[in-house]
């Protein structure tokens, strides 16, 4: 099944999520460039599944990755160019943030049959 | 712990994540009324932890809400009001969504010491 655009595709269970829910700072320089950058390397690294995000006005943001394994998504936090978009996140573009790794045991999408 | 506006408390894990993407019909009519009820009811059921949601202009939002116990999340899921929302959404609200049930396993926040 071809993924619907802004979702993740959906793969049997089990996998793993990536939860990060971020307050940006208001400074923005090199956070474009950076985030593009990030998210065509993160679909090159084995185990990829896909990944959701959404931002509003007020800069808060919600961005879900998904991983075929958890040693998948440990070699992409150790992917060099992402260690240093993380420490850029640490000391630049956010205000506050949180990181949640998460084991996927059950998933659906829909409306389906309405 | 305080949490800070708009992200949920971080308890140790393990606990369980909702993640909850969609994409709205555009057919907002009880839409707003319904999600405010549903927050309201959610916050006091046993085993709730907290919500995160961003929503953008497009339509598209990601809401985690986050649960104590699996049977926390699967009596939320049961709640009669919680039953008509769900279907209100299925026939009216959205056009496309996927719902994950995951189980937190690892949690931090940031930054710090910068």
């Amino acid at each position: 099944m071809t993924p619907v655009e802004g979702f993740a595709p959906l793969p049997d269970p089990p996998y793993y999520a990536v939860i990060f829910t971020s307050l940006r700072s208001g400074e923005d320089e090199g956070y474009a460039a950076m985030a593009e950058e990030m998210d065509r390397l993160a679909a090159e690294q084995p185990g990829y599944i896909g990944v959701e995000f959404v931002r509003n006005q007020g800069g808060q943001s919600i961005t879900v990755s998904y991983w075929r394994t958890q040693e998948a998504l440990q070699n992409w936090k150790a992917v060099a160019a992402h260690t240093l978009a993380q420490q850029l996140g640490k000391d630049r573009w956010y205000r506050h943030y949180t990181l949640r790794v998460a084991r996927v045991e059950r998933a659906y999408s829909g409306p389906e049959g309405r």
